[in-house]
């Protein structure tokens, strides 16, 4: 099992450690420091060596910041995290702060005297991040201080575990579309057109999409954690302890760039300041400590991450993968949404055991890598929590006249998939019913939406939205996030939501997966990935338009669905749709499965 | 008549001007010279005084930038005026540059040698526009010189005309629903929150609603053009001839404010400065002459101007004006579009009758300020032009199997209006009816919307869209813009279109106004202007939604109406729109015209 189930850790004895970290504070002259749940790569996911946070507070979510002052004690968690917060942190010593009011910088003014010394770790925070907090504290004259060597590492001793030393591969370019030689070379434009000298790339799914490689050092995420330096002329350099490369991979890196230790990075950076160097960085992704040694702040030229908009818009070998990956992983979809059929009647399946399910059908593809994310599997209310993780404390059964909502995905070497189906054990009520269709209006507007180029996610979000705000109904998630090919399930820059501002462009991939959450009763959700397409002419019009291309191929559960409330258009595209499941997924079936899916897909 | 038809003045013979004012370059050692379409008070008109780029240029569009260097010399216009800007301007002396490119930095980069200077005038350039500008011209070290007294006055002489006199009136406080010094102590809590001393207001529209005053100094908009000062605690001041207020003005301002001479402002300015006060200023709507007297753009405290959100949500009296102005603008419009229907089959009657024929009725209500702005009357491929505006030259006669689109509106005391209907002259085509159709569609999909509280405009233009993307057509306009209160006919800071960040809150009135234009063969619009209702609860509903309603009452032209294309809800909208045009405005119709009414509003 990739997926663990865990209970919450019941609340540490973090008031020791708390003590331990005060006088740490009193030796370095410091008032507070951050103790941020990130790493130095600043991505989703950080290794356990890097969960400072957890150590030193219990919190185990995969956001929040904790700030310990000379007396008081506070853990900022945004709005999933609140009760898990209450559960895993001892609440005399901390208090728990919901995002985003008040904000951090509100508590530091609020909490600390005029002239305090808050400290941090150079390399846990963004330049955007420092840089905003320090201008948010000036009207107090609180100072933000670098503190050299973290804190909580001078604590944390021996029990800490090791850095992830996963095996690195290369991505065959076969799979990539591109050769990561053509790649380095497209980054090397950009900077030529920007007039900059070189780059560091932090973000690992970046660096993984830029040299072809591969690893496994987070979950879920098949990246090694590393930096690079892209120079506008000269070969690109990789910082990754050369050990964790495979034979296959030192071939392939060896053929077109240097790779080095981490350790000598810090040197590097020194270098090229010193031979006035015009260094790009991305400031919303880049640590602070990567700005400060390439001569501070002010002397970086400031850029977004240039393999982000490159990496987003998907080649046709990475379309050929993804379709490939959907079709495998619609299959094992397919087989577990015919399994529960049969089964969670019972009322004996409950939240786990389906995770277990779903993934051992993926396993049997042969061909799964990971699971993209942790399954949301919710039962009844359980499924109204937008990000709920089963644990063995909050496991449920399935049962009968309540919906079941599973949002899971998978890596393969070819694609990675993100697929949501609610689904109705027993008899549904027939405001399920309607709000499922009112959700799934919202879905097909977006599939079958078209739009001219340059149209933004922020422009067709309400598309997935209009039917449910007709009935004084919405859901507080976006609507559709970019998808890696074989990478991070989450990726910019696009999005559908009332953040996208960056325009939806043919090749890109994204998710459509408008929701219903009703607190305390079910969740409602159905996602689907879809492609963008090529401008095409559209008969008897005089704009070409961007279409959607939806790839993921599963079932849509029928029994929910209130056929009076959907036009004629609605009908069209979901019976199509399910022809096309059937013809697609059907031959890969057993007979047994095939007869479900038949009926499964027949014809509203 | 408000409006005029003389047609675009003949290519000016500027050769001599631009001689001239090379000289005076050449004497103010700069190399090239801004001469904007624009005045002191950055508003949408100039007075004549002001149109310096038409008296140098000839050029009479209402928006532009010519630039004249020591050799060359450009005009740059936007799309709605190149063909306007070639008929009227000598190009061999003067080229013609459409925007946004090459942008104006562009031209001047390539045109001016490095270290160029290039001359502007302080009064004529907003905060924002000096700064992008310095910007950009840095690359080549190319500075921007500020130059007291404007060059092109200095050769106008005698034949310049008169600065606008026109009486000021005082603004009802039954009309205007608050009285001024509340909104002076609006204003004022608002410079509190900010901790800012003082504000400088420049839109002559926001001292108009702050000091419920009105004018006549430009075109369209009942305004006064004034600056004024309001400090956070003591006294505004109004900077306007105090020869200017009539009567019942002076009585009124005395009551709360003091009036003072214009050149009073300067010194004035000074002063704050010299007593090291925060002075607010809005960069991107005050000329940066205001900033440099202020101590320079560094010194001011940056903000909106803070009327403008204040202003744009319309109070009980000013939505009762609303609707009272609709409704007695609506009997106009109807009586017209009866008269057309009589009338224009004959193949008489031209776009300039219609425009006088419609100003007629207006008159006859008695109550006719002004007209909004001038009226867009395009019969066939005229229709197409979106900012078309008929003259002597351009009039032509609308013919049968031809579309007819007028775009006009009317300044009411008790408030402003803007409605566009699309008219079938004789047998429209198929084509015709689907695509006035899909139009339609589109404005019902904004007038019939619900959307949570703090959706911005952004958000919602898609619905006006969709039909149309769908078919592969579009439009190159926004959705809506926001519209005064018996004040300018465009106003923020809410607008439904790709640029529309502010939410749309209760209270704001726009236009609904999607489109459709066929290059030299016809154009298609449809407005109606709606107001933001309170947040409502839903029947069955869990979140309170806000609603448009729809303020203006004429009907829309039932022949060019496919009705198989639309939904049932769609033409139930339709219908009850209808009906309610029939019973609203049918009672003020004498006989003859209520009988066309009716059959103009029979449902579909």
């Amino acid at each position: 099992m990739f997926q663990i189930f865990e209970p919450p850790a019941q609340r540490a004895a973090a008031s020791e450690r708390i003590k331990d970290m005060r006088q740490l504070m009193t030796r370095a002259r410091i008032d507070a420091y951050l103790v941020p749940r990130a790493d130095e790569y600043q991505g989703e996911y950080v290794p356990a060596c890097a969960d400072r946070l957890k150590w030193l507070t219990g919190f185990s979510g995969s956001a929040g910041l904790a700030i310990i002052a000379r007396k008081a004690a506070v853990l900022f968690v945004d709005g999933r995290y609140t009760v898990q917060a209450r559960n895993e942190v001892d609440t005399e010593i901390m208090e728990i702060s919901k995002l985003p009011r008040p904000r951090v910088s509100e508590w530091l003014l609020e909490n600390l005297s005029r002239g305090a010394v808050v400290g941090f770790d150079p390399r846990l925070h963004t330049v955007a991040e420092v840089e905003r907090l320090t201008a948010a504290l000036k009207p107090k004259d609180i100072t933000l201080r670098l503190v050299r060597g973290n804190l909580v590492d001078r604590l944390w001793g021996r029990e800490r575990p090791a850095p992830p030393a996963a095996p690195v591969n290369a991505h065959p370019t076969k799979l990539a579309g591109r050769s990561a030689p053509d790649k380095i070379a497209d980054i090397q434009a950009k900077l030529k057109a920007d007039e900059q000298d070189a780059v560091v790339l932090t973000m690992s799914d970046s660096i993984a999409w830029a040299f072809n490689i591969r690893g496994a050092d987070i979950p879920h995420i098949p990246v090694a954690l590393a930096f690079a330096i892209v120079p506008q002329s000269s070969k690109p350099e990789l910082f990754l302890a050369p050990e964790k490369l495979d034979a296959g991979a030192k071939a392939h890196l060896q053929a077109f760039a240097k790779v080095s230790e981490p350790s000598a990075l810090e040197d590097r950076l020194k270098t090229l300041v010193k031979a006035g160097k015009r260094v790009r960085l991305d400031p919303n992704t880049a640590a602070f400590w990567l700005a400060s040694q390439l001569g501070g702040p002010k002397r970086i030229a400031r850029g977004p991450d240039p393999c982000v908009p490159l990496k987003a818009i998907k080649n046709a070998a990475e379309i050929k993968g993804a379709r490939a990956a959907q079709l495998r992983d619609g299959v094992a979809v397919t087989r577990f949404l015919c399994w529960l059929d049969a089964n969670a009647g019972s009322g004996k399946v409950d939240e786990i055991e389906a995770v277990r399910q779903l993934e051992s059908f993926r396993r049997e593809t042969n061909q799964l890598r990971e699971i993209s994310f942790d399954t949301i599997s919710g039962s009844g209310p359980n499924g109204a929590i937008v990000h709920y993780r089963v644990s063995e404390a909050s496991n449920r059964k399935l049962r009968a006249g309540e919906l079941f909502l599973i949002d899971s995905g998978a890596q393969y070497l070819d694609g990675t998939t993100d697929i949501t189906r609610t689904v109705a054990i027993g008899k549904p009520t027939q405001e399920m019913r309607e709000r499922f269709t009112l959700v799934l209006k919202g879905h097909i507007g977006i599939a079958t939406a078209r739009f001219p180029e340059g149209t933004r996610g922020i422009e067709i979000d309400g598309f997935a939205r209009r039917a449910l705000w007709q009935h004084g109904l919405d859901y507080d998630h976006g609507t559709g996030h970019g998808i890696g090919s074989y990478l991070s399930v989450h990726e910019g820059p696009q999005s559908i939501s009332k953040a996208g501002m960056a325009p939806l462009q043919p090749g890109m991939i994204c998710s459509n997966e408008p929701g219903y959450y009703k607190e305390g009763a079910y969740g409602i959700r159905i996602e689907n990935l879809v492609l963008v397409s090529e401008p095409r002419a559209i008969p008897g019009g005089e704009r070409k338009m961007l279409e959607f291309e939806t790839l993921t191929l599963a079932p849509i559960d029928r029994r929910l669905i209130l056929k009076s409330m959907l036009s004629a258009d609605e009908i069209a595209w979901l019976n199509e749709y399910h022809t096309r499941v059937a013809d697609e997924i059907g031959p890969e079936l057993d007979a047994e499965t095939r007869r479900w899916l038949k009926q499964a897909t027949a014809p509203l």
